[in-house]
């Protein structure tokens, strides 16, 4: 059994999504229990023989500032959500809520594991092979050591084989040329230590990659810092709406191109399934000891239901036992290079 | 009469492509002269009253360090070209060569302008608005200071100023959030800095952006370092180039499918249209005491003719006197910015 505690109040909808998403949940995962967090009236809505509710009488909202978050809403949905982790009531925290409130929360209450000083968020993007490659850090990090990139690389490898059951994920270095000498020092001082990494076994680093081998899926895993990665992200968000918003404008042009549009349905659905963003909703935390996941914010049930999908799969491929045994493992390289930076 | 330098060598093609392009710009541009700058028995190839050829031994290749093409390559065409603008025989140079090799010969050749350390590259990107985001720098500098960023922001608006004929573009900065208090301590003392620019009048400062502000058109000019925004422009290509390959793929899938694309042709055609990269091809390299342009390297023809249309604009409308002039306007913040930096 799989207990998973799920922040009901987060998000841009609340529990009109969560909870329609955990329903249907319930329903594909017969051994998955869930922790319901949030207000008492809200959560009562959704009653299951695998359900449980968690008393939370604060929300933290999308504007709240980390410090009113982690500080003053000690009973928020969010806390109160991941406290089940903590007290080992649940295998997972799942929520849609502000990134940074949980990023600090979850910080706060389970520390980071032995090794990793700053958490990552990781996320899978669609690529041109019909996979995924795995992005890391995505905005919790913007100043970056050569010394993080390497625990990222270590952190997203285990989260890959979890999650991909790839048993030796590549690892490419996110850069702005393929050449060893592209990039700031703290870049190449990276991609020296994920070679040596590598060198020792820890992880398969492929070497530097662009931002288009993201989508081409080049490598498994790209690794960057968190301004970088937000950035990527974005943009490519942005790139993809321009293009989606571009069709429906010059479909719906005339009498001819509504009647091309009506022919072209299914090569059209085919794209937007391939490309859908809410199928790769549900970013890890990666580096701290116990499995919280983030969904959008703007999530639908669908996309909701997702995130708690691969929260699920993460908790029952035992991720954290993955991370910790690969950080274990990289523990003698990365003290060395802390000590030597 | 505007005169353009053209690197005939440079780019992928080679002449090939650089000829035909400079053939067809000719016939569209009754004013302007060209000096075809290039290994003698392939620039020939191209004879008219207006173009005049320009003899240079030896090709910056696309692998070449730039400590080559630089110390060794003193008589490549790229050299060559750039030469004819610092000797007053050219308006603006064009090369679809080496981009670093060419950042370091412009600024080896024709020195940084007054109040600038840094040349940045500036290239337009398509948007939703139906027009084009300028952003900079795109490669050319890998670490920036907030005192940098303040200089590309001021060159930018006085490209976009000539180029699109904006009076008062808009600039933001890319971000990972639009509050205030984001981002790293560059970020955060860019941001003052820009606001402080805006308040003397030297620009225009929306405030902070975020990635996908680039394809919606929040802005006209976007700031960035050259490491963020090369990220960003590639991993925008490999979005698009995603899309269209998964387009193909979904429509070729079967005869319906295939009838389907006939009827969608007028369609998928205007898309292309919109967000072909060719049309925006052409990037300024700003800061310098003279105009260079950069095409990319694997331009086609129609490409390569729209870098050089881009310099000649750029060259007609005074670009130089712009930026010089704005830079100047803006003299007293940044040199009272490096003093407190």
């Amino acid at each position: 059994m799989i207990t998973l505690a799920v922040d009901c109040m987060g998000g841009d909808h609340g529990p009109s999504v969560t909870l329609a998403a955990c329903r249907q949940f319930l329903q594909q995962h017969p051994d998955a229990r869930l922790l319901l967090v949030g207000q008492s009236d809200s959560v009562q809505a959704l009653q299951h023989e695998r359900v449980q509710h968690v008393a939370a009488s604060e929300v933290v909202t999308m504007d709240d500032a980390v410090e009113v978050a982690l500080r003053r809403k000690k009973d928020s949905s969010m806390r109160v959500a991941i406290q089940q982790v903590k007290d080992g009531r649940a295998d997972v925290a799942v929520s849609a809520g502000n990134t940074g409130a949980l990023m600090a929360i979850a910080r706060y209450l389970l520390k980071t594991l032995d090794g990793i000083d700053r958490p990552a968020i990781a996320t899978q993007m669609p690529n041109a092979k019909g996979g995924a490659t795995t992005v890391l850090d995505l905005g919790a990090n913007v100043d970056c050591t050569a010394e993080h990139l390497l625990q990222f690389a270590v952190m997203g490898s285990a989260l890959v084989s979890v999650l991909q059951d790839r048993d030796d994920p590549r690892v490419g270095l996110l850069n702005i040329g393929e050449e060893v000498i592209k990039g700031s020092e703290t870049i190449k001082k990276a991609g020296q230590l994920l070679r040596s990494a590598a060198n020792r076994g820890d992880l398969n680093f492929y070497g530097n990659v662009e931002g288009n081998d993201i989508f081409k899926g080049t490598v498994d895993i790209v690794v960057c810092d968190g301004f970088v990665g937000n950035v990527a992200l974005k943009a490519s968000e942005g790139v993809a709406s321009m293009i989606s918003g571009i069709l429906k404008q010059e479909f719906s042009r005339n009498i001819l191109t509504k009647l091309a549009a009506i022919a072209a349905y299914p090569v059209l659905s085919a794209l937007m399934r391939r490309v859908d963003h809410r199928r790769y909703n549900g970013a890890a935390l990666l580096g701290l000891r116990g499995l919280v996941f983030k969904s959008h914010g703007s999530a639908d049930a669908l996309a909701f239901e997702q995130a708690l999908t691969r929260a699920y799969d993460a908790a029952r491929n035992h991720l954290l036992d993955r991370v910790r045994t690969r950080v274990a493992h990289a523990a003698p390289l990365l003290a060395a290079s802390e000590h030597s930076s």
